[in-house]
C-alpha cells in the first residue's frame, strides 16, 4: 500500500511540497513556498501547512529536492525547525539550500546525492535522481522503487535539445523505466495550456546576440536571479563584447557568487564585475548591467534604474531588456516600469514586442505528451499547477491514450492510495496555506487578512471615552481619530463625536457599568452618527479608559 | 492657432478625455474614468484631473463623445457638475449617458447627432461625426474642420468586415479627407503590439454556435454587460436553440433593457428571458445564462455561480464560456474562477484553450497602419493607451513613412500646438488622475492611499492614555489595541502597554504639558517597546485624553 498526498502545488503554482508514504515510511519531494498576490497586505511568503508531516513526524526518512528555486525549497526552514531530517540534492541544489539556511541560522543534514545513482532510503524506498533540463543547474526528477512498483516525478522540466550546461532531461532513463513498467507518473503541468512547443533556451541566446551587437550605450538586462542558466550566458556575451558586468539586486549578487564558487561559470572571474558605485564612470558602451525586478519589485534593480533616482541614469542610446514574462498579477506594474523607461528615452525590449527575449523552463502541451508517450504510467497525476493546469493535462493524457481509471485529478491534501497498480482517492490530510510577513516569524490569519482588508478599504476611527470608575459618569471624550478615511469623511469627525457623546450620555447606569457593553455602544454610537452623513462604514475601533 | 491637450488616455488605458482649443474655444472628446488595479484600497473609480477645464469653464463649448463606454463617458457625471455644457453623441451613446446621469440625479443637454452630418459648434470648429466598428453600437470617431486644418479622432475602432450590425468603420471618408488633407490623425493605440489582425465578431459567433450545439446542460456565457453586438448574437443564438435566457448582473439587465428601448435588439421580447429566481426550474438544456463577472469581480454574476450559493447550481454537463480576456491585474483572480468552476465538475472554455471564445474591440498592428496608410496626416497623435503602446504605434506610423517631425508622442497634461500645418510642444496643463471612491463623493489624496497602504501591510496599534488636566499625572493607560497585527504580534501588547508606561512615567511634567509632544511621546514609547520585541513597524496612534 502506497500513499502519494500533495501538500502543496495541486491548485496552485508554486508551494510543491508532495508525501509519498509507504509501510510507515515518509518522504517528502520539495518544499516550496509561494508568493502571495500583488496588495498583498502585509504578507511576503505564503508556505504549506505542514500539520500533517508534524503530527507523522517521526515517520518521515527525508526531504527529497528537485532543484534549488523558492517555490522548491523556500519552506525548509519552517519544516525543518519542526522535523529535523535529513535533506536530499544534487549539488547545486544543496548550494542554494545552504544559503538560505544560513541566512535563517538554520541547520540541517544535506547529503549530496547524483543522478542515475539509486540509494536505499527507509525499509522501502530506492531513490534514484533522474537528469532534468529547467532554468538552473543541477535539476532532478526523482524515480521512486516502492514495493507496489515505480514512481517518477518529472519536477519542474523542459524538453531543450541544445541546453545551456548541454544537460538534457534524460528521457532515456524514462523510456527504460517506461518499458519495465511505471506505476504512476507525476509530471509538472504548468504549460499544459501552451500548445507550441516551449522553446530551446539558444533561442533566447541567439536573440541577445543580434539585440546587443550595435548597442552605443549601455546594456540591462532585467531577470530572475533564479535563471542561472540565463545568467551564464548573458555574462559570457558580456565578455565576448567585452563589457564590464554591473550586478543590481541582492539575490542576484549572491547567486553569482554561490555558482562561481560551485564552479558553474567557469571562465567567469572578479575582473569581469564592476561595482554599481563605479558604473557611471564606465564608457556606457563598456558595460552591463544584470538586474532582478523583472517583475517591477519596488526596490529591485530595474525598479531602481527606472526610478533614475542611483548613480546609473540611462537615457537615449541605452537599450534595456526585460528577459521575463510577467507572473500574473504583476502586468500592471511591470507596464508601468516599460513606460517609466521610454519616458527617458531608453529603448526598451520585452516578450510582447520581441518574443525571443524569454522562452519558458517548463515543457508545453506536445511536450508533456511525448514524455507521457514514453512513459506509459499506469496511473498519470498531473501536479504543478492550478486546477485549470492539471485539468489541461488530465486532457493530454487522454488523447495520450490513457483511460479515465488511470487519470487522477488529485488537489492539495488529497490522499492517494495505491495497491495492485491501481490508484484511488482514499481520504484526504489537512493542507492549505500558511500566509507569514517578511520576517518569516508572524503567522497571519486569513481573519487577520480580512481585517486588513477593510482597513485598508475604508480606513478606521478610533472612539475613545473616559469614564470614572465609581461614578460611571463620563469624564472625557469621545475622541475621535481617522486613519485612511478620505476627506471628507475626516471633515465629518467632529460632528460625529458630538453625536456620539449624546448617544452615550442617553445610556444608563446599568449599561455603563458593563466594559464590554460601553464598547459595543460606543461603536454603534459612532457607527450611527457616522451614517448621517455618509455611505461609508469604517471600522470603529473603541477604547474605554477608567479613572 | 489650433491646441490638443490630452487630459487623460495617453499614459494609460481609460481615462480618455481629448481638449481640442482654438481660438479661445474648447471642446472636450470623451469624459472618461479608469478602474483603479486590484488591491484598490477603497478607491473604486479614477477620473481625470478637470483643472483646465474649470479654469476655462466658460470658453468651452461641448463635449464630443465616440461611444458609450465607461472609459469614455464615466467621468461625465463629475465635470457636468462643474462644468455644465452640452453633450453631443449618438442615440445609443447618449441613452448610456441618460442612464448613467439619471443614476445619479445629474443634469445634461444631451444633443443627439448623426454619422456624415456636420454641424457647426462655436465660432470656429465644424463637427462631424464618422462611423466607427467597436463593440457597442453606434460607436464614432470625429472629424473636426478648424481654420488650422482637419483633425481625425478615431475613438476606439476596429476594422471588421463583417460587423454584428452590418456597420463597418467608415474608412472611405477618412480615405477622402486623406485625399482632402488631414492635418493630424489622432487613432487608437490600445492593440499596437499586437502584430496579427483583430478578427471579426462573426469568429466568436461561429465559436458560440459549434460550443453550444452539444450542450446537455445550461450554458453560461460571462462577458462585459457593455460588449452589445456581443451580447445581442448571444441572445439570438439562445433564440435559436430555444433556450431562455437568465440575466445575471444589474448591468447586463441594465444594458439590454435600454438597447431594447431604443430598438437596438430587434426580435428580442420579454418572452425570451427568465428571472433567475425561476431560472433552477427550468431544465437545463432550456436555459441559458448570460452574466457579468468575467474579470472574477466579488459580487458579479459569475462569481455567484462559481460559488454555489445562489439558487442555480451548476455542476457536470454544464457549459460555462468566459468570453473575455483577462483585463491586466485580473488574471490570478480569474485563473481561481476558473478553478472553481472546473472543481464543480462544469467544462469551462476561454480563450486560453479557446481563442474563438473572444476577439478583441480595437484594430492591431496592421489595421492601425492601414488608416495611417489611407489617412496619410500631415501629423499623426497616437492615443488611447499606456506609453508602451503609444510607442509602439508611433513605430508603426514611422514604417508607414512618417517622418520625425511629423510624430507627436504626447502624454496627459501636454499642450500641442499646430499652426501652418506643423505640430509641436508648447507646454503643458496640469493634469494627473482623482481617486475617488464607489459612492462617487469622496476624494482619495496620495497621502491617504499611502497611510492606507501602510495600514494594510503592518496593521496599526492605538495606544490610549488619560492624564489630569490640572497635576498632569498619568490617570490611566497607556492602554493599547491593535487592529490587523499578527498573531504573535497581538501577544506582545501587555508587554509593550507596561514598558510605554514606564517611559511615559519618566517624561517632565513639562513636557506632559504640551499636548503635541505627548502624544510624539506615546508614539516613540510604544515604538521603542514594540521593538523591542518584533522587527515590525505598525502604525501607531496616539489617543491622550484629559480629565
Amino acid at each position: 500500500m502506497l500513499h502519494v498526498i500533495p501538500l502543496g502545488g495541486l491548485g496552485e503554482i508554486g508551494l510543491n511540497a508532495m508525501v509519498v508514504a509507504c509501510r510507515g515510511e515518509i518522504l517528502l519531494i520539495d518544499c516550496g513556498l509561494m508568493f502571495p498576490p500583488a496588495g498583498h497586505l502585509g504578507v511576503d511568503i505564503v508556505v504549506p501547512d505542514f500539520a500533517h508531516l508534524r503530527k507523522n513526524a517521526a515517520l518521515v526518512q527525508g526531504i527529497l529536492l528537485t532543484h534549488g528555486h523558492e517555490d522548491h525549497i523556500g519552506a525548509l526552514p519552517f519544516l525543518l525547525s519542526e522535523v529535523p531530517v535529513p535533506v536530499y540534492g544534487t549539488r547545486f541544489t544543496l548550494g542554494m539550500v545552504r544559503h538560505r539556511l544560513n541566512e535563517l541560522g538554520v541547520e540541517a543534514d544535506l547529503r549530496e546525492i547524483e543522478p542515475r545513482h539509486p540509494f536505499r532510503l527507509g525499509q522501502h524506498f530506492t531513490v534514484e535522481a533522474s537528469r532534468v533540463t529547467h532554468t538552473v543547474p543541477d535539476a532532478v526528477g526523482y524515480i521512486l522503487r516502492t514495493p507496489e512498483g515505480t514512481l517518477i516525478h518529472t519536477g519542474d522540466f523542459k524538453l531543450d535539445p541544445d541546453p545551456i550546461d548541454g544537460l538534457r532531461t534524460d528521457l532515456e532513463r524514462w523510456g527504460e523505466l517506461g518499458d519495465e513498467g511505471v506505476l504512476c507518473l507525476l509530471s509538472d503541468s504548468t504549460n499544459s495550456e501552451r500548445t507550441h512547443e516551449t522553446g530551446s533556451e539558444r533561442e533566447v541566446e541567439r536573440t541577445f546576440e543580434r539585440l546587443f551587437q550595435d548597442v552605443k550605450g549601455r546594456i540591462v538586462v532585467g531577470m530572475f536571479a533564479s535563471h542561472l542558466h540565463r545568467v551564464r550566458h548573458v555574462l559570457e556575451l558580456a565578455r565576448k563584447l567585452e563589457r564590464s558586468v554591473v550586478l543590481m539586486g541582492r539575490s542576484m549578487a549572491r547567486n553569482i557568487e554561490m555558482a562561481r564558487e560551485l564552479g558553474y561559470l567557469p571562465g567567469i572571474s572578479d575582473s569581469h564585475f564592476v561595482p554599481v558605485e563605479h558604473a557611471a564612470l564606465l564608457p556606457p558602451e563598456r558595460t552591463l548591467v544584470l538586474a532582478t525586478g523583472s517583475q517591477a519589485e519596488p526596490r529591485a534593480g530595474l525598479s531602481q534604474l527606472a526610478s533614475g533616482e542611483g548613480s546609473l541614469r540611462l537615457g537615449p542610446g541605452d537599450l534595456v531588456v526585460l528577459s521575463a514574462r510577467a507572473i500574473p498579477g504583476n502586468e500592471r506594474a511591470v507596464s508601468a516600469l516599460i513606460d517609466q523607461f521610454l519616458w527617458r528615452g531608453v529603448r526598451v525590449v520585452y516578450p510582447e514586442t520581441e518574443p525571443g527575449v524569454h522562452v519558458s523552463g517548463h515543457a508545453s502541451q506536445p511536450q508533456q505528451r511525448r514524455v507521457l508517450d514514453l512513459v506509459r504510467p499506469r496511473n498519470f497525476v498531473p501536479i504543478h499547477g492550478e486546477l485549470h493546469h492539471l485539468h489541461r493535462h488530465l486532457a493530454t493524457a487522454k488523447e495520450a491514450g490513457l483511460a479515465p481509471e488511470q487519470l487522477l485529478l488529485a488537489q492539495d491534501g488529497d490522499l492517494l492510495l495505491f495497491e495492485e497498480g491501481r490508484g484511488r482517492f482514499a481520504g484526504s490530510v489537512p493542507a492549505g496555506r500558511v500566509y507569514r510577513d517578511r520576517f518569516g516569524q508572524g503567522v497571519v490569519t486569513q481573519d487577520i487578512l480580512q481585517e486588513r482588508t477593510r482597513l485598508a478599504e475604508t480606513g478606521l476611527i478610533v472612539a475613545a471615552i473616559v469614564i470614572d470608575r465609581s461614578s460611571l459618569q463620563l469624564m472625557s471624550g469621545p475622541q475621535l481619530t481617522g486613519q485612511g478615511l478620505n476627506l471628507d469623511e475626516q471633515a465629518l469627525l467632529p460632528r460625529v463625536a458630538q453625536d456620539a457623546r449624546e448617544f452615550f450620555l442617553e445610556m444608563s447606569r446599568e449599561l455603563r457599568g458593563d466594559d464590554a457593553r460601553v464598547r459595543e455602544e460606543l461603536v454603534k454610537g459612532v457607527r450611527r452618527a457616522f451614517r448621517l452623513h455618509s455611505a461609508k462604514r469604517p471600522v470603529v475601533v473603541p477604547m474605554v479608559l477608567k479613572v
